[in-house]
Order: structure tokens, then sequence, then C-alpha cells
């Protein structure tokens, strides 16, 4: 069997290194998938001349990553959680599953919510803690201080909190250390979920943002949302996987083989919901061959810059207001309530403003309810979006506003 | 935006009718995936061009399958039935989950039971029920019915049986009807494991294997298994959707959108873990479209014949004995203990074969235990294997047995 280059060199030999970087050229596309067809085709050509089994030691392709969705990362570290959790409590089986109990902040996804019903928490036991302005949607370490001394008081056993690092909604950021610092207090496991946010973390002027993480049980981010991968692929860090595999565990006799048996290679299927896995890893590796840790830095830093000069635009005109600070590549922003406008008015003019524009089919907004308003989300992202796309995007906003506002 | 050729003739017009089916005939798979490649290309040269968001109405592509693995689809059934009888029991919160039972043969996938321990069932609630050669390993409904009433005596609650139609183990098939008569005396919620076997089930020669399909509350199925598509791929289909969305349903603000609002189409977040999802029916499609009905049944029986073919040269060679009658293409197969050979000097007699014969790179066998037996696999699946590989992967084999026996 033939193989790719396995030079590193060749890997990061995109055309031009000067000029600006254009992860989807379609051109560069076009050649390499033509060059992947073509692997296959000649792998399968071949098939009957190779052995059935490689000759590689197993292991030799050392996967750092587990990788699968995010809903699925929140799903096996919560069951984890819960079951060392029985295990500290004394819990005959299940029994005292009803008194444990999971938080996180308000503007976590709701797959952190379904994960829970799905690990069979109890409804009532799972905590949506309020936030404000005043922590720009941030979860507030003291609350959650307060809260969780509350069900401590109550004879319920705190078990697991979410910690998002960027939230879909308006991006808002968890203070991690804190929130760290507050479930030591109770032995709760720490999850952060940097779902999108993680990948800018590969720039050094954002990692502050994940400040405290050697203080959690684990964290997990999604190339796919942010990182030039395909959907889908995320990766989960645990710090000790070993609580992972206690509770997923499995080991029917089709699938015993020494390997796995003598501890050579680490069993994924261990640490996951189901038994196979397509070999996500792989994806996210030529991302990094490919591009290098500097051209991915540029891809951010473009987003970041794009979205900024957005927020400007918009600060400058003084119709919109920016409605939660920006932290990453989303502004979120409004028509603002002035003069004999009120804040529900606005809220009307913001959903026909967002309809009108979507309609036009030349850009797409989406929205979001943050402290009871409704908030335009501006999204910069797209591995082809240039600064062009942003400067007629916001044209066009500023046309359908005032077409509207008229 | 082009668009591949939608007329149905297209899709089915095969290089040479008349020849033997080649589903992965190389020069084929060239070819298709050159045009798909300029297919890509093309629509990324002309994305500007396009509009934003499709001019068609949501819904369109109407997909009637719900894709995701086999260990998801027993998840969100379990969690369905778990929650269904919760409310029965009238239980507060998740206080009587300890007091609900789950039902599978012994040679069930170990994925069900792993997904039960993630939904949050006690461990001493799981029912493992012993099989044996008496129902050629298949679920007894008999002793299902007395473990059940005997649960039920108990205070316990029956939640939910699993019923496979192809074990991995062995192929074994439990007894749907039967089982779905048991379960219906106590409300049980039966699930229908056809991961492997299902796509046996488009030849009616297949299909009694499901017979009472009619009266279960789910069935799920992987074409990637044996449909000729690419890893992941699982089709579940639910009596009542309703029961699935009731558990997992979600909905915050960034997600509400009025084609969800108006009920005009099923939003499939609420059927599983995860929100975002790939989109796996597709490539099913796709298989469907370009083979056509009478292709796939010709691949699976072609593949049915081939293991007949291994299971009669097993039969005529009185060193050999197939252990479990084969159902489909998975022959069951070992050195018998003859002479002076006990049963644990044919186990290690297997054990050296399978070693010998998997380090010869040329044919590759797995094992199982079936009735405390040591047992080797041969299975036909490959879509690339032809009757050639079979015959002389069983030259193979007698070669490596005549080198260890004598």
């Amino acid at each position: 069997m033939g193989s790719l280059d396995t030079n590193p060199m060749a890997f990061s030999a995109l055309p031009n290194d000067k000029a600006a970087f254009e992860p989807l050229n379609p051109e560069d596309v076009r050649a390499y998938l033509h060059k992947a067809v073509d692997f296959i085709s000649d792998y399968y050509t071949n098939v009957e001349s190779m052995p059935v089994l490689p000759n590689v030691k197993p292991g030799y392709l050392q996967d750092e990553l587990s990788a699968s969705p995010t809903s699925e990362a929140m799903l096996v570290t919560l069951v984890a959680a819960r079951d060392a959790a029985l295990r500290r409590s004394g819990s005959v089986g299940v029994a005292d599953l009803p008194r444990l109990t999971v938080y996180a902040a308000d503007q976590t996804h709701s797959t952190f919510f379904k994960a829970c019903r799905l690990a069979g928490f109890d409804p009532a036991n799972i905590r949506s803690i309020p936030t404000g302005s005043e922590t720009d949607y941030g979860l507030d370490p003291t609350k959650l201080l307060e809260i969780m001394q509350a069900d401590t008081d109550a004879g319920l056993v705190p078990t697991y909190v979410c910690a998002t690092v960027g939230t879909t909604s308006s991006n808002a950021v968890d203070p991690v250390g804190a929130v760290a610092d507050v479930a030591a207090l109770f032995n709760v496991w720490v999850h952060v979920d940097a779902a999108y946010a993680g990948s800018a973390c590969i720039c050094p002027e954002f990692r502050h943002h994940l400040d405290g993480v050697e203080r959690v049980d684990s964290i997990s981010m999604s190339p796919h949302k942010w990182l030039l991968t395909c959907l889908d692929c995320t990766c989960l860090y645990v710090r000790d996987a070993h609580r992972l595999s206690d509770s997923l565990e499995t080991n029917p006799e089709y699938l015993k083989n020494d390997a796995t048996d003598s501890g050579e290679v680490t069993d994924l299927k261990d640490m996951q919901v189901g038994v196979g896995r397509r070999f996500r890893g792989l994806k996210l590796w030529m991302v990094m061959r490919t591009y290098g840790t500097a051209k991915l830095q540029e891809h951010i830093r473009s987003d970041v810059a794009m979205a900024k000069m957005f927020e400007d635009f918009v600060r400058a005109d003084d119709r919109f207001e920016v409605v939660v600070p920006r932290n990453f590549a989303l502004v979120c922003f409004r028509i603002k309530a002035t003069g004999a406008m009120t804040e529900e008015d606005a809220d009307e003019a913001n959903r026909v403003l967002m309809e009108n524009l979507n309609k036009t089919g030349k850009a797409y907004l989406a929205h979001t309810v943050v402290g009871d308003r409704f908030v335009l989300r501006f999204a910069v992202g797209s591995s082809l979006q240039e600064e062009r796309h942003v400067r007629s995007a916001w044209d066009l906003i500023k046309k359908t506003t005032s077409s509207i506002m008229d």
C-alpha cells in the first residue's frame, strides 16, 4: 500500500505562504480531493496484495484525542461523576440517585440539561443558575457557592458543575478558576465546555479565558465549530481516564484481544457510549499538519478582527447598541430603544430587521434572548468569509434598518 | 448551483447489468468519486452566487430515517421507556428509578448493558437472561415471563426488553413476536436490535425473523454493518416518536424557528442525544438509489451463499463441527474434541488455529465463547469478498489445522 507523504514539511506547503490565508481555496480543495480519490481507488485496486492485518504495533498511532459530539462528552463525564458520587455516598445501587444535584449557568447549552436527564438525574435537582449583565452573563461563583451549600444543608449531594467558555447564546465566559475553587469544597466534578471558544485558545491572547483549567476534571472543545474541521469532531480531555472506564467499561468475549488485555493500548470504547467509532482524530490531525499553528492562529485572529470591525460599525451607529461585550467572533447587538420607542417596540423592530434581512438571501442572522431582550447575533466563522462580506452585510443591515425605521 | 442528476434511472445505470454485481468495483469508485470532487469544488467556486438560504420549503427532503449509532438508539429508547414508566408509577422525579428493571438475553450486545447503566438503571436490576443450545442461544420467552412475573411480585417495575435479531456473537435470533406477547402483559417497551441482520430482511426469505415486529415499540438496524453503507449509519424506527421527544425535547431561544414552531418539520434534535447531526440518511439514500432493491438483495444473497458454502465445507470435514446453526452469513465452527481430546484440548487447539491463521496475514478470524466453548467465527460481509476468497480461506484453515493436529 502506498501512503500519503509523511514528511511534515510536505503538509505545510500551501501554495504561497505570503498571500492571505485562504483555507478553502477552491482550486486547492479540488487538487487535494482528486489526489485523495486516487489514493482511495488505488487502495481498492491493490487490496488483494496487502496483508489482512497491518504490519504495525497496536497503538503506534497514538491517539491522544477522544473525539465525539459535545453532548456525548457531557453525558459520559456526567455518568462518571454520578457513579463516583454514588460510591462516595455509600449508595446501594442507584438508591441515592434522587439526592444528586448538578449545576450550570442559565446560559449553558441546552444539551447539558438534556444530558443530565439522560443520565437519570432528577429534573428537580438540575440547577440552572440565573446570570445577568453584572457578570456579562457569566456564572457568578458566589451564587454557585450559596446554592451548593443550601443543597448540602438539605441533605442533597452536589455532583457536577458545567462551566462554559464561550456560550452559544452570547459567548459569555464562566470564570473557570473560581468555579473550580467552589466545586473543590464539595468534591464536585467540574467540566468545562469550550466547544466553540476552545479553538480561540490556540492563540496566547485568548488563553486567559481558561485560567484555572488545571484544577478541573474534564474539558471538551469542538474543532468542527471553529478550527476548519468537518462536522463532527469533539475533543474530550479527562484528568483521570479511569473515572470514565469505571462506568463505561464492557468486556464481551468477541472483543477480547491481547493488545487491550496487556494494557498496550487504551480501548476508547470504554470511554464512550458506543463500541465502534469513526477515526475523527485523523481529520483534525490532517488540519493541523496541513495548516500548522501559525496559519490556524491567523484564521482565528482574522475572524476576531472581522468581528471587531463589525462591532466598531455597530458602536459608531447610534441606532444600535452592543448588548454583551464581544469576547470572540460573535457580536450581540440590537436596534436600541430611543425616543418614544419602548424596549418592546425595539424587540419587535429587531425581529422585523432579522426577518427582512434573512429574506434577502444575502446574509443570515440568528437571534437570542439575553436579559429578556431580543438580540441579534452576527457571527464570523465561515471558512470562506472575508472582510468584504462583513462590510456588505453591515451595509445591508443599515439599509434594511432604515427601511423599517422610516 | 448545479445538482447531481436526479433522474431515478440515472442512478441504477451500473456499467453492465448482466455482469456479476461488484459493489466496490475500483474503477467505478474512482469515476464516481472524481465526479463528486468536481461537484464539491464547483460548489465552493460558485458559492458567492448562491443565496444564503436555499429556496426550498423546510422538510422538502422528507427524512424518514433517524440515523445514529445503535448505542444511541438503545439509549434514547431506554430513556423514553424509563420516563414513561416513572410517570405511570406516579414517581416523584426519579424517586422510583431504583425499582425499574430491564431485560435481555445474555447474548445481547454489550452496548445494551452499558446503555442501561448510562440511563441510570440500577445495575442490580439489569437482567441478563441465560440462553443455551436448546433455543440456539435465542431468548426463551417462558424464562422471560417467569423473571418479569417474579420482579413484579417483588414490587419492581419491568420497563424495557431488548430482543436481538442476529446477535454479534453467533447470529442468534430472539423470537420477536413471543417476546412482544410477554412484554405486553407488563406494559414493557420492546426494542428490537437488528443492527446486523436487519439488512438481510430486505430479502423476503429472511423476513420471518422479524415476525411480530408490528407489536414492538422500536427497532434499529445499521446499514453500515451489511448494506454497503459507510460507518456510521443506524436507522431507528419508533412506533410513537412523541415518546422520544417527551424525554428529549429542548427549546433554547437560539434554536427557535418558524418551521419547527408550526410543526411543519420534525426536529430530529428532539429524538437524539446531541443537537447537531451529520446527514447520515443521505449516504444510505445514495446506496439505495445507486444499486436498487434487486442489486442489494443480490449482495445479501451472495454473501449468505458464500457462508453456506463455507458451512458445507466445515460439515464435510470430520475434524470440525458447526456449533450454532447458521442463520445469515456468519459460520460459528470449531475443531471438535475427538478421540482422546477433551473439550479443553479442543478449546486450546482452536485458539492456536486462530492465532496461526491470523499471523499469515491472508485471512482473519475472530472468536467468541458459546456454551462455555471457544468458537471460531467465519463472517462473510466485506464488499469485495468473492467465492474464491472463501475457498482459499478454507484451504488455509485446513492446512493450518493439519499442521497443528499432527
